[in-house]
């Protein structure tokens, strides 16, 4: 019968290690995985209304926040302990010494803070957690990090465009600077001495709203030579500021194409040597 | 003479079915569709003028609405039955049984929907439609969908850009709720209050009208830090938010090539096989 | 004396149609036409100049706005004449009949329209021309469009872009309206009935002010509710909208690549054909 | 002694020519030029602050502007009279006219103009540098342009896209015109005599805003006839105005491929000949 146990014992954590750790799966992601990022998802949704004053100064809701809350920490600190437990099916993670290894990893740590301090002040019987610890609620985005590839291929990208990216980057901020300067002159320290434009970080503030071509409405030359200049700063710079933007579009999507056609090779590779066994297999058991 | 009126209302089936089955034709529009997609984008300028209050409080104005309307849906409805009794033509819904299955097919069901629900209305004298009515009356775009490839066109990119799409949207997102937690905490909790910050919802509703570039100008940062924050986000960001238009505008264009390269080599095909008889007879009448 | 004076005169006319028809060069624009364009640039400068209330209420501008236009005017006179009469040494126009058949042109009716109007109006001594009168010299951008290779860019690109740039314009005026009829039921309907919203022809001026990402800031939603969707639409719509730019702008730059290709290729072929006598002779004298 | 003295003496002044000049380098940067490169990005941020009246009216912050700007100045200084020197091992600047040559090159002026104005007006005691003076400080730009190849890309790239970049800005510039006589007519003529639109360098004012998608909302038409117009040209027109941006876009990211694929093919030469002698060796001391 102790044999017996150890085998259901040894499966669960089998399948335990199968749903949690994203590594140990093929392809795709497992069902406790994807309960994880959709309730990260809702975790964020709540933590944008909450902070709604049409809504949080309403006892319904209120207690509705304080019950998610409470559900929400509880169950990422259950994950938390089965993630710990479960590493040690990993030799890298095996004994206390392993344990602690894994729990300093980067994704722990987030984990942790994920969940940690709000558990903390919930127990401490101080009630609503206070504004400035639901920041860290931000690290949850880490935790789902891991499952979602979108977040690795932003930070490929971004390498992929490398010097072409800042080269457009430095472009683009000299021309900022620069019609910063030109605007200060003619419509701060000349023209109607408007406040605006009294400085030249004011007359920065004016240059991203218009080269972005965002242009909030609350700042924008009145003098005729001030509009003469910043037509010119419009047709001539827009192309220069959406640099930047368009090097990485073109970058982001040569990654992810590339990582289409690897998957794909990778796919009919898998079909030509389907016969043989399952290349992931999970480490022994401790 | 009973063989020559059959023969006359067998050509005059014969004729109705090419005219109003865009499936008949081998290629093109037929006049009588060509009519229903001009009547339902005349329906569609009607129903904006006529929410318009400077007209719809004329009595002119009223008049040709309601004129209008009447004629509208007294079309519709011939134009739906005759659909529905040349539909026997097609072996499939030939009989009282197959009359009911086309019935029952999405388009037939969207081709009721933009006329039924007015006429009902208007037979029980309850003279002009209520406004929810009019919405029906959108129903109406699915009517001229089955011949505008255009619209197909929109869902093929979509499902072409499949995940690109979708892991530019979600980028696109986190980056949306990162921008407004971040203005949320230094606009809206500290800086000077800015009603407009004061929740997350409220900071989304800022973040999207700057990473789309749209700038109402109804909200944005006044503290120092605020702007040097928007500045950092709307210069990184937008590329990000555009991301998504430019992975569906690129696979709009290759669908589009793809299609006209297709037709293109389908005339090519036609022009050598000319000699042969036509490959899309209509069905046998019954 | 009399076959000196005539051959002085035939070289005068042969110059003459050198210097002022366009296609009797093999290639850039002669001197007289360079005139003409900047003439044509600095009418349009002024007509600028002459609308301004700041400028057009003193009495110095006024003056210089007269002598000015009575100038232009007298230019373009002299240049139409010469113009007709120099039309006689090409066979096609010579003559009287010929002359009529060159007068009404397309070309020589936006000539004629250019300056024919003002100059009755001055001769007249109306004074100052009416401001209707002056609409008309934006005939004189067709004047130069025979120079700049520019505008005949522009059609060819719209022709090339054909089926795609009509399909992408038809989805994104579905997305103004759909867009449009939206925010009507949300903001003008329901909502805090905003003026702005309370029709479908005013909501279509806030979805194109958003959807091409202009975003005046005169109209916005202020229901959460009409947030959300405006939010939604937004990101969504903006890709849409922009397509038939997009589009457009890849047909333009495969037009001028196109053309950069052949008129290498022309260079190329001139180039080993140098030998040869010029391609390009001027029709004999009448 | 004399021997060894002179020998330090040359490896210094061997030392400081491979430190100062950009080209004795066979690729990248020096420290001392790389420090001159962050002084003047310093420079700029402090000439920004400097004009803030939320800082420049604090003693503390005038004090550190006034420390820093002496600072800066010496620097520059030290470092013009240093390069004025070090030109000479160069034989084409030797002697005391090859020292005036070097002194009027381009470069050599824009490093005077970066800080002997300022030296004067602090040396004769005028205590804080005038307003006008600190525009000469943006020819520490062209200090650093020498360093950063960014800078040439820029004048590489638009020489690149050419006739595509003219033929785009005059179309753009056409339709700019076009749209503002329109608007002109129907809201400053017509309509409700808008101010905004007095005049058609005010509606140039609204075309550029509008056209560019900056959208201030300080002008825009409020009549029916002058929002269609509008409508109508914003969604034809913005891919007309955004085309320069993207021909100069493609201009650029084409410059930069190939500059980067050039330096890749040098680096595989070089390493096929790293046998052989560094190839940049500095001139002969005089």
């Amino acid at each position: 019968m102790a044999v017996q146990q150890l085998m259901v014992q040894q499966g669960l954590r089998y399948r335990l290690y199968m749903q949690l750790v994203p590594e140990a799966r093929f392809r795709g992601i497992s069902a406790t995985n994807l309960l994880v990022v959709g309730l990260v998802l809702l975790s964020f949704l709540f933590l944008a209304l909450e902070t709604e004053p049409t809504l949080n100064t309403q006892p319904g809701w209120q207690q509705a926040f304080a019950i998610f809350n409470v559900f929400v920490v509880a169950a990422f600190a259950v994950e938390y302990v089965l993630r710990v437990f479960i590493a040690g099916l990993d030799p890298e993670y095996r004994g206390l010494v392993g344990r602690l290894k894994y729990m300093t990893r980067f994704y722990s740590i987030a984990d942790l803070l994920a969940f940690f301090p709000e558990l903390v002040v919930m127990s401490l019987g101080l009630g609503v957690p206070l504004i400035g610890l639901r920041v860290l609620r931000l690290f949850r985005l880490i935790k789902i990090a891991r499952f979602v590839p979108a977040f690795n291929i932003f930070g490929a990208a971004v390498r992929r465009a490398g010097t072409q990216l800042l080269t457009a980057l430095a472009m683009a901020l000299v021309l900022v600077y620069v019609s910063a300067v030109a605007l200060y002159f003619i419509e701060g320290v000349g023209g109607e001495h408007q406040e605006s434009f009294a400085s030249i970080p004011r007359a920065i503030w004016w240059a991203i709203a218009t080269l972005t071509t965002v242009g909030y409405g609350d700042v924008y030359p009145v003098t005729p030579l001030g509009r003469v200049f910043a037509s010119v700063i419009a047709i001539a710079g827009i192309g220069v500021v959406a640099l930047p933007a368009g090097v990485f579009a073109s970058a982001f999507s040569d990654e992810l194409r590339e990582r289409q056609d690897a998957k794909l090779s990778e796919r009919v590779h898998d079909y030509t040597a389907q016969a043989e066994q399952r290349p992931a297999d999970p480490p022994p058991v401790d």
